[in-house]
C-alpha cells in the first residue's frame, strides 16, 4: 500500500500505463493512435469526419466521498459522463485525455484502480486513453477530455425539439438518486439485492452510447443526456428549441424497485434525482416510425412539446399541474 | 466584486462565453466550429489531418500563489503550457476545452479575466476555447485540452535524436525561475525594468508555436518543449532517443540580463529552472542547413548527441565534468 509521494511522476505515469496495455482488449490502437503516452502530445488520424468533444470533472467532497467510493468505480464514471456526453450527440467515443490532481498521500493501488475501471468502460464502449496529466493539489480530482467522432453526420442537439413531438428517454430514471441516498445514509450498505441494484445506478451508469447512435442513424436530431435531473435538462432543452413541454406523471420512466422502495416519492426522484446519464429526446411521428427497432423496446412517450409560452408543467392524469420544490442541481447558486 | 455563488452555473458559463465573444478577434470559429459552448459537446470538423492532443493542469499552491496571482496572466499561462507542448510537435494549435474548479467565494471578475487571458493568448497564436466544465472544488485549478493537428505529417517526437546531433534551443533558459523568485521573495515587486523583464518570463511565457513548425517544415525530427528544466527534460529526450549527451557550458542559453543579476548562480538557473517553455531540439548538419532563415537568428549549438553509455554530461570550457544539485521538477517524489 504505498503512498504516491514513494515513487517519482514519472514512474506514476509508466505504471498508469502498464494498466492501460494490460487491460485494454479493444484494437482501437492500432488503427488510430499513432502515438500514445510519453511524448509532449498524443497523435491520432481518422479521416474527415465530424468531431465532437466534451470534458467533465469530478471532485471529492463535491462528487464523491473518497472515505467510502470505490476507485474502480470512479474510474468508470470519471470516464462515462463524458461518453454520456458524446452518445447524447449520437456520436462513437474516440480519444481520451486524463488530468489527476493527487494528494501525495494518495495510495498508488487506488490510482491504478481509477485506470482499471476507464479501461473496463473503453473496453465495454470503445475509445481509448491517450494521454493525460498528473498534478499535485491539496484537493483530489479527476478531469477527463473525451473526442468523438459522428459515423453519418447526423449530430444530435439540443436545439431542434418542434412542437408537437413526443419525449422519450432511454430508460429509467431516480435509481441512481436512490443509490446515493442509500450509499450516503446507510454506511453499513445492507447487502441486498435490491440496494445493489441502486447503488450501482449511481457509481456505474451506463452511457447510452449505443442507442445514441441508433437515434442518430433514425433521422432523430434532439437529444441531450440526464446529468442534473429530468426536470432541469428539460427545461435547458425547451430554452434552447425556444418550446415548452408538458410531462405526464403516470408515464414517468421508473422501474418497479424505485416505485415499491420510494411509494410516497418515486416520482420527485425521477423528475429531480439527477446523474441517471439517460437520453432524453424528442421525435415526430415519423422519426417514431424509425426507431420501431430500438434497442429499448419499452418506447413510450413521457409528454410533449408544446408551445414557449406553455412553460414546462408536470401533469397529473386528471391534467391537473402538479409542481415540486427540488428541480436539480447546481453547484453554486446559493439555494 | 461578486461571489461566484451569487449566480447559477449556467449563468457563469454565459458570461464567460460573453467574454470570448466579445475578446476573439480571430476568424477560427466560422470556418472550423460547427457547435461551440453549450450542448452536451462541441463540434469541430478538419479533414484529414494528423490530430495532436495535450493537456495540463495548474493548481493553487502547486503551480501559483492564489493571493499574488493575476488572474490574466493564470488564463494566458494555463493556455500557453498546452500550445507550448502542441509547438513541440510541429504543430498547429486548434481547439481548447477547459476545466475550471472553482471556490465558491472566488470573485467572478476574477474567472472572466482568466478567460481575457485564454482569449489574448488565442488572438496571438490562433485556435478556439470551444467548451468546457465548471465545478465546485475546495481547490481552485484549471485545467486545459488542446488539440493541434500537423501542416506537413512531421510531428516532432522525443525519440529520434541521433549520434552526433547538435542540439538547440530556441531561445533563452532561467529567466522564468528569475522571475518565480522575484515574486515568491520580493512581494513589493521593486518596478525595475529588469524584474518585469524576468517576472513575464515567468507569468507569460511564448509558446513557440511558429518555430515549431518552422522545425518540422526543415525537416527536424526531434523535439519537446522544456518545462522540468533543460537537463530534466533533455534526460527525457536522451532515454527516450536512447542516446547521450555532452551539453557546453560556455554556450549554455542566457541572456545578459540573467548573468548579470546572477553572476554566481545563472548556469544553474538556465540547467534547472524550468516553466521555460522553449523548444530543445537536435539537427544534424543537413537540418541545421535547412534552418538558415529560423526565426531564432543566433541558432548556437548547445551541445552534442553522444552515444547512450556516456550518458548526460556538462562540460566547461577545459571538457571538465560539472555537477549540479538540482536537476529539476518532479511533483510527487519526496526529496
Amino acid at each position: 500500500m504505498s503512498d504516491i509521494s514513494s515513487i517519482s511522476e514519472f514512474e506514476l505515469i509508466e505504471r498508469l500505463n502498464n494498466i492501460i496495455v494490460a487491460n485494454s482488449s479493444s484494437n482501437f490502437s492500432s488503427e488510430n493512435i499513432i502515438l500514445g503516452i510519453g511524448d509532449d502530445a498524443a497523435v491520432v488520424t481518422h479521416t474527415g469526419k465530424k468531431e465532437v468533444v466534451t470534458t467533465d470533472t469530478m471532485v471529492e467532497n463535491t462528487h464523491f466521498v473518497y472515505e467510502t467510493v470505490d476507485f474502480r468505480d470512479l474510474g468508470w464514471k470519471s470516464l462515462a459522463t463524458n461518453y454520456s456526453d458524446i452518445a447524447a450527440m449520437g456520436c462513437t467515443p474516440f480519444y481520451s485525455v486524463v488530468n489527476l490532481g493527487l494528494r501525495p498521500t494518495q495510495k498508488i493501488s487506488d490510482i491504478e484502480d481509477i485506470y482499471k475501471g476507464l479501461c473496463d468502460l473503453t473496453n465495454e464502449m470503445g475509445g481509448a486513453i491517450i494521454g493525460g496529466d498528473i498534478v499535485k493539489s491539496d484537493t483530489f480530482f479527476i478531469s477527463i477530455t473525451v473526442t468523438g467522432f459522428s459515423e453519418n453526420d447526423n449530430i444530435l442537439t439540443r436545439n431542434g425539439a418542434q412542437v408537437g413531438d413526443d419525449i422519450f428517454v432511454t430508460g429509467h430514471l431516480g435509481c441512481s438518486k436512490a443509490g446515493l441516498e442509500i450509499i450516503l445514509n446507510t454506511p453499513e450498505r445492507i447487502d441486498l439485492n435490491e440496494n445493489i441494484h441502486f447503488m450501482k445506478s449511481h457509481t456505474r451508469p451506463t452511457p447510452r452510447v449505443k442507442e445514441g447512435l441508433e437515434l442518430s442513424n433514425a433521422g432523430i436530431t434532439t437529444a441531450m443526456d440526464i446529468s442534473d435531473g429530468l426536470l432541469n435538462d428539460l427545461k435547458k432543452m425547451c430554452d434552447s428549441s425556444k418550446v415548452g413541454a408538458n410531462i405526464f406523471i403516470e408515464s414517468l420512466p421508473a422501474d418497479d424497485h424505485l416505485k415499491n422502495r420510494y411509494p410516497e416519492k418515486w416520482d420527485e426522484m425521477v423528475i429531480s434525482g439527477g446523474e441517471d446519464y439517460e437520453l432524453l429526446f424528442t421525435a415526430n411521428t415519423k422519426m417514431i416510425f424509425n426507431l420501431n427497432d430500438f434497442s429499448n423496446s419499452e418506447l413510450i412517450s413521457i409528454g410533449k412539446i408544446t408551445e414557449r409560452n406553455s412553460g414546462l408543467r408536470i401533469l397529473d392524469s386528471h391534467g391537473n399541474l402538479k409542481t415540486y420544490s427540488e428541480t436539480g442541481w447546481d453547484h453554486f447558486k446559493d439555494k
